[in-house]
């Protein structure tokens, strides 16, 4: 099997085996994360897309500066996003969203999105640009980009007490994004039908 | 005096002793990055547009995680950057620009630019993204928004042997960003008169 240029696996993969595969080409054991890292990396060799996974902001605390050798840092701690994942342009467009897998079956638990990310997402819309979220159920294997007009609805309708949406209704509400190579999660078609 | 809301000084400040200060609401010792964020949030906070500064990429080799608290990255590298510091949403456009300051009073260093920065910027204005560069000359406290395409010309016109620009050719070819408050570098009226 051959992968596309580039590709590395990460290091912490840690939802590997909750997963399970359905093609010769689908996931064999990535995070939906890096099959998007891929794709966007495919998107932007084939020159269709410039879209890129944000960085993880780290606070630094300490540096260490070796003699001859790159600059270490000694202590260093996870920060919270405040935006969403990925963000780029497309056919002209600002194009921006976040991602997000679930191992439940039948529910995507809210408790995946935060509330700056959802203002966010807001705003983008607010603001023109093309916003949503990609949602993966790893048991199901199944990988959907719901709108974020629709995210808002649905979790606005809910039952105020309710802390997930149903598997059904991103179903209906979403598009599922075929999984194939070497796009491995090929959601621009979904966007040009949608947006153009 | 006071400052918008959030407004935090970054813990290294390198380049503070060197900026002259002309007015009352002008730099008083914070670096261009600092400055585009203070302006950032506020564009932001004003609902006018969402543009963010990008997280430095750091490689995380060891990760320690104590008991009861959050993890600790105890070695860390920082990555060169792929893409430019900054993009975001203006008036349902998408925005992409470097921040570059230099010491230097007569030449600014193309060192101070990465060819895979220059690369992505290109993408960018190809695929009908709003590209510049801010350049502050710190000495004259001067800050210039130099549009990617002119950005482009004069790297190419230049003669190959020379590995700067003259500061004369970016404050004709750029358009100057006045320093107030509190948009420090408040540059998109200038996007509003170049782009709309």
């Amino acid at each position: 099997m051959r992968y596309p240029n580039g590709m590395k696996r990460q290091k912490y993969n840690t939802s590997a085996t909750a997963n399970q595969f359905k093609s010769q080409y689908s996931n064999r054991g990535m995070t939906l994360e890096e099959d998007i890292n891929v794709t966007n990396k495919f998107y932007l060799d084939t020159n269709k897309a410039i879209i890129y996974k944000k960085p993880t902001p780290i606070q630094i605390v300490n540096v260490h500066y070796p003699k001859r050798s790159a600059a270490v840092i000694t202590e260093g701690y996870f920060q919270a996003k405040s935006t969403t994942d990925f963000n780029g342009l497309y056919r002209g467009e600002y194009i921006d969203f976040e991602a997000k897998e679930t191992k439940n079956k039948t529910r995507f638990p809210l408790a995946n999105i935060h509330e700056h990310q959802l203002n966010h997402m807001k705003q983008i819309v607010q603001h023109g640009g093309i916003c949503f979220m990609i949602i993966r159920f790893t048991v199901h294997n199944e990988t959907y980009l719901l709108q974020a007009d629709k995210l808002f609805q649905m979790i606005e309708n809910r039952k105020e007490t309710l802390k997930s949406l149903p598997y059904k209704t991103i179903t209906q509400a979403g598009y599922e994004i075929p999984l194939r190579y070497p796009a491995r999660v090929d959601y621009l078609p979904i966007i040009d039908q949608l947006y153009f």
